[in-house]
């Protein structure tokens, strides 16, 4: 009991049985993803509601996917990832089921107003699997960086949903549709969405990181990438606009691009110099994206993308991936420029041809497709209420419909 | 100075002098009180803004009731734990004063648009009070295990507030009221009050919990029993209402009742497949509820249930107190399951007998409670802006009751 | 290797040594920088969207100068704390950046409505040098106590922004403008800004206080402070206004006086009741300002506060300096009465004469100030769609400029 003591073997012993480290470092891990949580249901859920007529649909079905997505991430992790044939829950796996689901969300954007949910839970199912083998892939084969996902998630989010929507594609709504637009109070709503997801980008980028300096170094990466992000969209939308005016469409997304570029080197040595470029540039061509190149797709190209997410995931996401490419050449983080490109290569690869496929098993006929004249209409899959009337105060029964105890 | 040591004696040493672990264990603590502070302040505040003219007082007298109730809250507490003869406050029992308040808002939920907040603020009182005696009861006496409160909470406050409901029913509303329902907008304001619930039910269950796993399980499980009870709920929504469309009533609610019910459950060692059981039954039950039993209890129990607390905190809160019964009694946490039979029951007596009195109390006739006509009416007891005008651009004079600086 | 052993050297050996201890506290602070951040992008965004037509301008700008003012603020610090000619970012001068920007946001709910985006862009630039300079005098050079800045931010932020609003005088707005109220949603989207200000101003007051007790006792202080607010605020408002009614603008505002009041003394050592006294002052001289005080300064003083600033963070931002001084006299913490004294005049004199500098400068002719007629009015200088028709489920073609993805 009482002797000479190896202060190296002693110095392990106490680090090991230090009681409260662990679980503490899970519970702080578990409030970051907190972050994540929030991003997901009310990020995702709420920039969509921007659309007049389809805000119980945006943030309602954005729900539905992405709390089923969860579970089915869970099962496709646990392939990789059985311990004595059982899938064990944790902190981290349920950020890495959170990310899952973002592609879904994601390419979601894409086919908005389009699709009916049964259409959205096979793309869930068929999305999350092809993702989790390309996350498999990028992550342990080919060994790249990929921290904040600028490839795995938001390239092949875009691509996926992009190549789904060609295939669905609505020739009789070329021109447009009556219900494509916002109205005062849904851009107001999209900015609930927006401003949470700016504000918790750098947790997403920097949830798995490595512990320590990597992981701070994301945080601060990703918020400085943000920052000037904003400052090239608002001064972009205001150059293209009649007057100068801001467009609410660029500032709901264009301001997050540095979220989504700055992924891939968020944990890397970029300094602050870098992060700020590396958003200053999404900011320009995310914003140029949505002005210029989504009216050629969608006119020449048959790609009718609801949201935009070429604009603010497409584009950022392959400038976050070569950025990886340059700043792994250039010696900013341990790994290899061409294993960088690979992943790169490989995320769009799965994407388009994934997302073909699925746009395919999308199309066959009994998913219940809303009809073009129902697009971006809630009525069609929810109850929707009466508008309001002005004569207050009266006792007349209500529509029995609309009364919640009683319907 | 210098000799030989005992590693025992000095490990402990060590775990006791480390200087910036407690400290950083109670910074750690608060930031999930934070989540519980947003589930109580935004969840249930904007869950109830589903009406469509009683938005003002349901984030606003929710705000009222919260701040009012913590404080007494705060002061029930102490009388248990007195320290020399002073109340110290500390980030524990501030989650559980935030706790004592969410039985009030639960049972506000019951009688919304029905009461005055003079009304309201007697309730609190009141209902916090009971509330105290009996978690003291269940908690120190039974020493019965519930850990996310799906007893002394959820149950207790949904009862308490139906008695109230009952002793306060108002047979001319029995057909149901013009105001009684909801606008497409105040739908949308209200599934912000959902998705906090939704995402932060997690930290609420596993705050009190034992540091270390029982806390991750608590937040594990209730996070898996959340997500299965998201797809039920969708499900039987879809089945029961007309053409197979969604309800907002069930979405904004049903969703929710996972949480609940995996209240009690959430830090026993119940398997993931346990929780998801929990969550995926809740949900059933819950929109079954919306759909079938409320209007029963509206129609021949009189019992006008405005927010379907018995929907969402009531049945599930019960399934909750029944699975821990089944939990212990499977030896899933030390216990013993007639001590949780007991905790059930006597958070259910105290509730209806509570609140049966309390409503006694609120229905005396010089507490200003809201004629038949003036119900589900913000104007009664705020000034309401007039509605927009569209004549925009002139320089007329604005009404000076609306003017915000020269009011 | 072997051999005795000096405890208190292999204790500091050991502490020393940790590994995770401290990127631990860092992730740490970095959750509670992040209630900070939600507190500037959604508390202050939304708390700004209660005018009928200009949330646009409201969330919209507001994330403009925060992202503009956060960069301008980081550099604003690098002057005085330069690391070999380079500035370091870490969490700590995030938090300080975001601090800074506070500033900024409450001189804009001064001037909300009656200023274009490039005149605050000049004064975020402006405000925010001037006060890294007061920051820098009260901090280092007077050594003076304002851990949660009532003073160096609420006081000086208000009194800049009145000081601009001065110069800025608009005579034919004197008797109001048309646009210059609200509508009852807008109401609604203000209340997210309010509570998320409301439950996250606990993390504000104690984010740079130092680690441990101190940093606790500022976040229980400020949680008593406005628990007690809010019942003052809402006491006085139903007695001040006609038919014991609430005023919107009273609630959205007043309810947070008591977190501005206690900032100086958060991390005293005044006791439960010493904070909760100074939060039910807060309260009471925040309401009674709107009723009364601001109509006069409006029309006798010539400031038209479109917020109502001073009631928010003028007069609570002084009480705090106040209190201040009182309680570092009664020995609740270090410090010298007179500094703190002088503390809050500095603040005081350099918003008085900075914002009336600023305010000229922001009066020279070619910064794009609106006109009169076009005051509270999000059509100048943004996109805003049409009004939503009624005709829905028609596939004629929308107009094209409100169309996402073909624009």
């Amino acid at each position: 009991m009482f002797g000479f003591i190896n202060p190296h073997t002693f110095a392990s012993h106490f680090l090991h049985n230090l009681p409260s480290l662990k679980p503490l470092t899970s519970l702080l891990i578990f409030l970051v993803f907190q972050d994540v949580h929030v991003m997901i249901f009310i990020g995702f859920g709420f920039l969509m509601t921007f659309l007049k007529r389809y805000g119980f649909s945006s943030v309602g079905v954005n729900l539905l996917l992405a709390a089923f997505g969860l579970q089915w991430g869970l099962l496709m992790q646990g392939i990789w990832h059985m311990d004595h044939g059982k899938i064990k829950v944790n902190i981290f796996k349920m950020i890495n089921a959170d990310f899952s689901t973002a592609t879904v969300l994601i390419s979601f954007g894409a086919v908005l107003g389009k699709t009916s949910p049964v259409q959205l839970l096979i793309m869930t199912i068929l999305e999350i699997t092809i993702f989790s083998i390309n996350e498999h892939l990028v992550a342990n084969i080919l060994e790249a960086n990929d921290v904040g996902a600028s490839m795995i998630i938001h390239a092949f989010g875009a691509y996926f949903g992009l190549a789904v929507a060609r295939v669905l594609y609505r020739p009789n709504l070329r021109n447009g549709h009556e219900n494509e637009g916002s109205v005062y109070h849904s851009d107001m709503f999209a900015m609930i969405g927006t401003v949470f997801l700016w504000m918790f980008w750098p947790s997403f980028n920097s949830a798995i990181a490595d512990p320590g300096l990597p992981q701070l170094t994301a945080v601060i990466n990703t918020y400085l990438s943000l920052a000037t992000c904003v400052l090239s969209a608002y001064a972009i939308s205001s150059l293209v606009e009649h007057k100068g005016k801001l467009d609410m469409v660029h500032i709901q997304n264009a301001t997050l691009a540095g979220g989504v570029a700055v992924g891939t080197c968020a944990d890397m040595n970029i300094d602050p110099f870098g992060a700020m470029l590396i958003g200053f540039i999404a900011g320009i061509i995310s914003t140029l994206g949505f002005k210029y190149l989504s009216p050629i797709l969608a006119s020449n190209l048959g790609i009718q993308d609801t949201c935009g997410v070429h604009n603010l995931h497409g584009m950022p996401g392959i400038l976050g991936g070569l950025a990886g490419i340059v700043a792994v050449a250039l010696g900013k983080k341990n790994g290899s420029a061409s294993m960088q490109a690979a992943a790169l290569a490989s995320s769009l690869g799965f994407a388009l041809i994934g997302g073909a496929i699925t746009g395919l098993i999308m199309k066959l006929p009994f998913w219940g497709q809303p009809p073009d004249q129902n697009c971006y209409d809630d009525s069609l899959y929810w109850e929707v209420p009466e508008e309001e009337e002005e004569n207050e105060g009266s006792l007349a029964p209500a529509d029995p419909s609309k009364n919640k105890a009683e319907a």
